[in-house]
């Protein structure tokens, strides 16, 4: 039987977002802008894709919901405030995202960015406040951290940094490098956490394979993300096209073709797919693969 | 026989920076940019009260010099990164600190946005590599996020923006309150992470003795710094004094006159030495007291 992934996605959003709404809540009058300014991004939308992938990662190894549901709500923080932070006019001053006004337009630049350090810093503290065993609550910590510092997120976007306006310049390794740090590392913080939620450790030869999945459909989105920004429809996408060209970046098309582009993206997520294969109950994560490689936003 | 603290302030500073070294290395030159950014306010200068506090709680209590080491460089980087938010132009704009320009003069200010980011996130990596059992990390990293978040620090923060060009409007329990959150936080979780070196759990009355302690004190340190911005000497400070009165902003001062503050601020201080009194090996937290009452810098 098929999945339904747009239906999965809808209904695992709304899991983590009961989640979230319990975590940011407004006790204290004096600094309810702060609240407010967290819960304006967090509820903004987006495809939570990576709570659902921390989500499927437990339930396919029949996990804990509830501990998988807190890791997911730490995990949509972290590239939340990364957005808030990266909207902002030092970075890359941008004044709508997903159809609205980017955080500080309404809330101002200095609510803004505490907002953005008080998000990750929720992150850390929702993940101690789950019941899971001490050992899995460090790793999770280890790994969130991992993913979402200098070696993962934040040292891809200052890779990133430099891409603007170099075009030309990057190698197909050193883009590799850059979106697995920026993006991958935390496609695969979330497989982890859900591994940890399931009780199972990051060193653990499922884990290790549902991090290989994951390093695959990280590659693959961005590929895909590379070929949309190009012959993407705005409208599905919400936001207009082209800006890679304008903002002279090298993307997977300064290197493929746009139907190679689709094959290489095709034999990662057949990677991918490949790799958890042979896992009881591991459609799911297979479908949803499949799904990324072939979205239209 | 008495501590000389400056010199004890001295050696631990040398101890916590021998550690900050090791966890802020340039291993990656994709990256190098930002760990260089860090390190420059990490390695700025300050006085590394928070550090001394965790080390000297630690050792009060016979605990493990190591971890107390790690969890004193979690510690410090949380304020730094802080201030390098603080310094960037949506929020203070400052050029210099501490007699050297600020980060964003050097770095750029998304570099150094991003280098805040790394530090808050490297916080809680650290906490995560020591060899305390689990529970002890798990309850440190609880420690820190609490008191770095919308209920500590970042809340003060916000709750200080409010106070700017806000004079008189301020209850004095609401300066309290805003201190204790935004300085305060993070001098009671500095004696809290002390403790969890030592084996001790936050809920152990020994850490609630020393939370007692770090909370007086606290409040004390603010007295004493809203005094200094008043009749402190610009040299010793290092920077130009009088800027709360430019700033409009409520301070002890406007409610209490220079002498009933400095009397304020010594009730508080002695409030702190008796809570720790009875403790064997408390001589070097409570003559660290007397040291920041009577500070001149």
């Amino acid at each position: 039987m098929e999945v339904n992934i747009p239906e999965l996605l809808k209904e695992n959003s709304k899991l983590v977002e009961k989640k979230l709404d319990e975590y940011l809540t407004d006790l204290d009058e004096d600094t309810s802008v702060l609240t407010q300014s967290c819960r304006y991004s967090v509820f903004a939308g987006g495809k939570r894709i990576r709570p659902t992938l921390v989500l499927e990662t437990c339930r396919m190894f029949g996990g804990n919901e509830e501990i998988a549901l807190s890791c997911a709500a730490a995990v949509e923080m972290v590239p939340t405030y990364s957005l808030i932070h990266d909207d902002l006019p030092c970075m890359d001053d941008d004044d709508m995202r997903r159809g609205k006004q980017t955080n500080h337009i309404v809330f101002g630049e200095a609510t803004a960015m505490l907002a953005g350090d008080a998000l990750l810093t929720s992150a850390f503290e929702i993940l101690t406040q789950t019941q899971a065993p001490a050992q899995m609550i460090v790793e999770a910590v280890r790994c969130l951290s991992n993913a979402a510092g200098s070696t993962g997120m934040i040292g891809g976007q200052v890779m990133d940094m430099d891409n603007e306006d170099n075009k030309g310049e990057l190698t197909e390794d050193k883009l590799i490098k850059l979106h697995a740090m920026k993006t991958g590392a935390m496609i695969c913080a979330s497989v982890q956490l859900g591994c940890l939620a399931a009780g199972i450790l990051p060193s653990d030869p499922r884990c290790l394979d549902l991090i290989s999945y994951a390093d695959s459909i990280g590659i693959a989105f961005q590929v895909v993300d590379d070929m949309l920004d190009v012959i993407g429809d705005e409208k599905d996408l919400g936001k207009p096209i082209g800006s890679d060209e304008e903002n002279h970046k090298t993307t997977f098309l300064s290197f493929y073709s746009l139907e190679d582009a689709f094959e290489y993206a095709k034999v990662l997520t057949n990677k991918a797919v490949a790799t958890i294969e042979e896992y009881e109950n591991s459609e799911t994560l297979r479908e949803l693969a499949e799904y990324l490689l072939n979205r239209k936003k």
